[in-house]
């Protein structure tokens, strides 16, 4: 059975293809599929749920095939929740730029806690049936930003347990424990009973 | 005195120069600064506080003046606080796209309850002395669209104590209760004291 991945992000194609690498499915992501990968859907959610779906069906209708897309973000206590569902674009520019800019707003702040949380929504076109996985890794923001693996937050990002970022521990730590693959552990196991 | 609002909305200056009127400052609008109206200041702060800030500084340091800025939203108790900041540009499109995606998202929700909030920073270059004002108004959102005054969520936002949208009930009744109204009393109260 063919199954979308329906993200074009090159970070999140990588940690998926590494997570689903053995399932029984052809996983495909849109990346393959040059008519669709630079269609611009606005993320007009208001939760992490709501993101995930809209994506999810977009792309499901699209291609009439059965799709899964992920929203994630950071979410930071003592910015009240912020960046949240603008995690990617609260700043224009690149990951660097945002790292810097949430490093800034925590300059003087000693509570560091934050949590990456993801919401994976699977939708099936035919049938319209709707399947929600989530996942959330505890942790705190680093007082500066170390290590290249990964992408977005991750190198501003120390998980609980753990004294180095997510950039530094790299994609085989990451994947064990992070928000997204928690939440794509859980899809995977629903997706085995088939 | 010269006091700039930081604002080229034509709707909040509309407001600003009818509560202002009586001022004994001369009052001006980046409506009246050609290259200064256009420019794109993004709003990266993660509160109305932060976002007023930003925008107060960066155009009393273009200009040189003495000057203020609000930074508005609604916040919808069943969405969590949805749009909040992002009210302006959570949904690209007009005011009226906007308004549909927030009723479309209520559809079926019985708890309407909402509030507009304002908060106004005044900002002086010369000193760099900063003060805020915030404003307040309690209400719930319209089952559908109504009125055409004011601008924004006015159509869809009836006020506690009343029937009708802001849209319907006109400026003369807005500027009387509304959340910018009552935090640039507090900044017009404030500077009746020069």
């Amino acid at each position: 059975m063919k199954l979308l991945f329906a993200s074009a992000n090159q970070g999140k194609v990588r940690e998926v293809f590494k997570i689903f690498g053995d399932l029984n499915f052809e996983l495909c992501s849109l990346v393959d599929f040059i008519d669709l990968k630079n269609l611009d859907l606005e993320e007009t959610g208001s939760t992490f749920k709501e993101n995930a779906f809209l994506k999810a069906k977009f792309f499901a209708d699209k291609t009439n095939l059965q799709a899964f897309s992920d929203d994630s973000g950071l979410v930071i206590e003592a910015l009240e929740g912020f960046p949240g569902i603008i995690s990617g674009r609260w700043l224009r520019g690149t990951d660097a730029d945002r790292n810097r800019g949430i490093l800034s707003k925590l300059k003087n702040e000693s509570n560091r806690a934050a949590a990456f949380v993801t919401t994976v929504c699977l939708y099936n076109p035919h049938d319209q049936q709707t399947h929600y996985f989530e996942g959330k890794v505890e942790g705190e923001i680093a007082m500066q930003s170390s290590g290249d693996a990964g992408f977005g937050y991750d190198p501003i990002f120390i998980p609980e347990g753990y004294k180095k970022t997510f950039g530094e521990l790299g994609l085989k730590v990451k994947n064990k424990l992070s928000h997204r693959s928690r939440a794509l552990e859980k899809l995977k196991k629903y997706l085995m009973r088939y």
